[in-house]
């Protein structure tokens, strides 16, 4: 099953639930960037609420996947990162250097619709389309 | 794969992006139900825009995942129907009657989020949380 990609206006919200394999993570990355691509995104928010445990592998298909979105000119936040994994993180010597994080998603939505406004991009209209 | 539940404060976001077999819709209602219950939920947006085809069985899932989740006493929202779902849905005789329907994600949102105001529920805190 392919990981779902919702869609709020011009902003993109993916939740990372399981661990993915190599196989699983090019056909997210590439899902991703096309559907970013598609509907001109703004931002995506990339929850990982759900995953207790983030090994040196799945850090880097996260980091890629924010850094790749970033590339075709969108705005990333990382939300949801559980203490344990935090902390599992830092130990191992990675961050999620790719992105910000929020605590999150509804915070992580609010700081993507306030990078957007900073940018000065009134195609997305305000907080009460979202 | 379990489907994805994703929170934006005290609403629930589900994408259904394939057909469900008897055991995944199984999981998915308890999961939904058991969520809705742990964070007090006061909505929830169904959104099969995924959904090319949504055949009877389907359409039961749905409906009845939402009488479930209206049970527990939150609103339901179901989106992105798509036109050809539309048409096949009224052609077998079956409607989504379960709950009422928004054209996209964000819409329904907005659904939720006036009905939950109506409600005078001032626990949600409003738009600008979302």
């Amino acid at each position: 099953m392919r990981i779902p990609i919702l869609r709020l206006e011009r902003i993109l919200l993916v939740s990372i639930q399981v661990d993915l394999t190599d196989n699983d993570a090019m056909q997210f990355q590439s899902d991703l960037v096309e559907r970013v691509a598609e509907i001109e995104a703004l931002g995506v928010a990339i929850d990982i609420t759900a995953l207790d445990v983030v090994d040196s592998y799945m850090a880097r298909v996260i980091n890629d996947t924010a850094n790749m979105v970033r590339l075709l000119g969108a705005e990333v936040v990382i939300c949801g990162i559980q203490p344990f994994v935090a902390l599992t993180l830092i130990e191992m010597g990675r961050g999620l250097l790719g992105a910000d994080c929020a605590f999150n998603l509804s915070q992580a939505l609010e700081m993507l619709k306030r990078r957007i406004a900073e940018r000065g991009d009134t195609r997305f209209i305000g907080d009460e389309d979202v």
